[in-house]
């Protein structure tokens, strides 16, 4: 038997391509002493993933060239040399873009049970994007009843959890996106007030200002680059800024040069942060049990657009930077 | 009886000079309803004055043309028509730069109590400066012992209290400042473990990643710009950036270039916060007591730049921005 596996072979300047990775035939894996064998299903495609391919500094180690592309699946797992885990059971984790993963207990991120229902969303709505959103929202937004909040990436896998949750806080709720497709989706199923098509304005700020009214209370910020330069000005005294993402700056090899910021921080008493979802594992639990029980209410839905096929995964990421996705990417694994 | 006072006449478009502003002989002021006449002993040169008189957006309105140049200063009750003021008492506030003052109470941040000691102290260590310190280096910074923080502004009237609190709290103290004279000032005076002369090198982040050792856990920057570019790099993991000023930046009439940050914010998780002194305004009290306790005890020290006579108050603020000072800048008023 054989294991499909898609490699790094180059590292992107700019955006991953297809040229930047080799889908090769690998023998099955074995089975690790303490460790288990995992079927992967769905691979769990993400904007952080440019990241872990450059060699720009990170919250990861770099993928190394010739290794598996790394990357969050869902999948079965099929041998266990592990009490902890056994067969027919189904774990989400690192298990990278391949069809069976060989892995040790510590790759595994969790269980996930059957009764959470689709094992889709395990990666989704119920993984990393769900607990961004709704941990990021929490801790750095804050975000009070009747406040403003603008999130870039409206209709993707993160910024449609966080128009909905924050809709539920109370917020008025504007989203940037990419295309009139997804100005719909945002405002007909991600719970936004307004939805602005950013690659449509003649000014963002502009658009954003009028859309606002009063003003930006928390910038839910997944793109960084000119988008949130555009934001920048028409943050509120001591507005929140979620830094979540950059997927809007092409290249960091050399730190490209945009307007400075300090005076607005400065004078605004805005507070500017990061976010990496890893940092809060030991909440994930309970955040996961929140979102699953908005999801069973109907408080929230999300949509997923799913890949056929593991050797379509690079096109997949590489659709995610040019917004061509709606919703959470998945690859879906052959077997 | 005159009142000689300076008026602001024109905006500078970068750094505040003598000509931007004009020495009249008014008439002394009136008493007014329920308010006092405040003789003014010392004026506070502060680095926030630039923002007060640009029209960029700030946190408080800028000062018009024509009028008395805003200023933070400390004097005597010399006539009051009212009863919680009475002839002879100290009082700092909002006075201008002037010999006389005709004020109502809202204008007196408080009353300057004869065991505080020197006068000229309450607008510096015990005034704007040493709040400021204390409070966004407690609130924002967070320090921990052994943690290493960056001061930009090293020997100025808020760093050198931040290098002296912050190494009270245990931590490893870095200074930057303009010149070798105030280097070793910040060292012998204030605390500093090791100060850089960021003039005097090919390259400020070499200069300060082989000062710091492990990096930077805390940037107090007071600076902004090219100064605060090159520390960014150098931020650790959760580390801290307190926005306190943007003495460095000439001007915000157009938004300089800077390299982008949101990179080291998302990937080394940083928190970036503005700090303005009078949002703290109910906690001043306490803060005070708190400093004039630490003075007492001898834990910290300060330093004044004393100039003499109403008439100098242009040029000691341009000297702020020059670098032209050791310690608190004040006016003294000649009467």
């Amino acid at each position: 038997m054989i294991n499909k596996q898609i490699l790094l072979i180059a590292r992107p300047d700019n955006i991953p391509a297809p040229e930047h990775f080799s889908l090769v035939e690998a023998d099955y894996p074995r089975l690790p002493d303490n460790g288990l064998i995992v079927q992967n299903r769905y691979l769990s495609i993400d904007p952080a993933m440019r990241g872990w391919i450059c060699d720009f500094n990170n919250y990861l180690p770099p993928v190394e060239i010739g290794a598996v592309m790394r990357s969050l699946a869902v999948g079965e797992v099929i041998a266990s040399n592990n009490p902890e885990y056994k067969p027919g059971e189904k774990v989400t984790g690192w298990f990278g873009w391949q069809q069976f993963a060989g892995i040790l207990p510590q790759q595994v991120l969790r269980k996930v049970l059957p009764s959470e229902g689709s094992l889709s969303a395990s990666p989704g709505v119920l993984g990393l994007n769900g607990i961004t959103a709704y941990e990021a929202l929490a801790e750095i937004g804050r975000p009070q009843k009747g406040e403003t909040i603008l999130v870039s990436t409206a209709a993707g896998g993160v910024g449609s959890l966080v128009g909905q949750l924050a809709r539920l806080a109370g917020c008025r709720v504007i989203g940037l996106t990419g295309s009139d497709a997804k100005v719909a989706q945002s405002v007909n199923d991600f719970g936004y007030d307004v939805a602005i098509n950013y690659k449509a304005t003649d000014s963002l700020t502009d658009a954003v200002a009028q859309a606002a009214g009063q003003g930006i209370d928390i910038f839910f910020d997944n793109t960084g680059g000119e988008i949130a330069d555009s934001v920048f000005p028409l943050m509120n005294l001591n507005g929140r800024v979620i830094q979540c993402g950059t997927s809007a700056v092409p290249s960091w090899n050399s730190v490209p040069l945009a307007p400075r910021r300090e005076r607005y921080i400065l004078t605004k008493r805005l507070l500017q942060q990061g976010f990496v979802v890893f940092d809060c594992l030991p909440k994930w639990p309970k955040i996961i049990a929140a979102l699953a029980q908005l999801l069973k209410n109907g408080d929230i839905s999300y949509q997923e657009d799913v890949r056929e096929g593991l050797n379509n995964a690079p096109d997949a990421l590489a659709d995610l930077y040019k917004g061509n996705n709606r919703g959470k990417t998945l690859v879906k694994v052959e077997h």
